[in-house]
């Protein structure tokens, strides 16, 4: 039979499609939501609220921010230093941020090519990087270390032949195979550091 | 620097305070109800709105639902089987449910006694259930197999004296130090049929 009622079932199936969480973390989570209702729970609506209407994907860089441009492209010191970091996620971006790279930019791919899954050039924001490069000094290729990670680089790197930017990428001390925002942040940082001219 | 503005910021950081989610997972798990806007981030939402309107205590058992008494507390087939199960935690009489058990009705403690932690019994529902304890023929008291939740068995077992209610305790099949919400459901069932007398 269902736990609680359907109030409390749905709450627990939701919760369980979040990464990292199962159905039955999901029902301890609701639980211990529910035991912390106004310390938490009533917070945690209010805030899922807020957040439905004010977020929103950066037009320029793809960014997720609560304004377009988001608060990184619209920040010009960013701009002055000429360096555009190029992700495949969002959540790479941010763990470039808690990295502490500087004032850089971003360019969020939105995934890896993978003709496997059907996923070529034109399902990425390739050819909005390719408008961006020019008023950048240098563009780091900042994907992760697997071979799709790795196809996509070359075929991006093939496609700023002539924009005039120099074309970089992270510095190995990305574990082969490995993903960027499972890194720690010290690994990161260095690999930003040593980058290298492809 | 604060990943997407404050709204996700605080998303994030009232997620992590969920158990099994720390700030990386809670991060991850914004990054992805973003992504499944429509399909999941805005049911959850709803479904948290609803649930933080519609849940209470069950008066009578202790029980989480959206009706009180509670589902299970308000099925007249539920009592007329005579047996009450005492848990410590809304997680095990929900275990409880999932294993099966049968038409049986809970008593929800709150906890266990712990002098050194400064619960004692008046911090549990122990009163309300001696006052239950007459409606039923039996009592079983389902409490971890901890040293806090057998002192907790043992006293409320003296306080039934008189009751007119057997008093039993899960059989030896939860493993010595371990918590009920953990156990596989077969396990659970298998110790509820072997339970013995105290
Ligand atoms: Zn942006
Ligand atoms: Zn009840």
């Amino acid at each position: 039979m269902a736990s609680g009622g359907p109030e409390i079932e749905q709450l627990i199936q939701l919760l369980a499609r979040l990464p990292g969480l199962g159905p039955r973390s999901a029902r301890r989570a609701v639980l211990h939501l529910i035991k912390k209702k106004d310390q938490l729970m009533i917070p945690l609506s209010a805030a899922l609220d807020r957040a439905v209407l004010a977020v929103r994907s950066c037009e320029v860089c793809g960014n997720v921010d609560t304004q377009s441009p988001c608060s990184i492209c619209a920040d010009p010191r960013r701009g002055d230093a000429g360096m555009l970091i190029v992700v495949e996620d969002v959540a790479d971006l941010w763990a470039l941020e808690r990295a502490g790279v500087g004032a850089v930019r971003y360019h969020v791919l939105g995934g890896v090519l993978s003709p496997l899954d059907g996923v070529g050039p034109d399902d990425l924001s390739i050819d909005m990087l390719i408008r961006r490069a020019p008023d950048y000094r240098e563009i780091v290729l900042a994907v992760n270390a697997t071979v799709e990670g790795q196809t996509t680089a070359h075929y991006i790197t093939d496609r700023l032949v002539g924009s005039g930017a120099k074309v970089t990428r992270l510095a190995h001390g990305v574990p082969v195979g490995g993903e960027l925002d499972y890194l720690d942040e010290g690994t990161l940082s260095q690999a930003l550091k040593a980058r290298t001219e492809i």
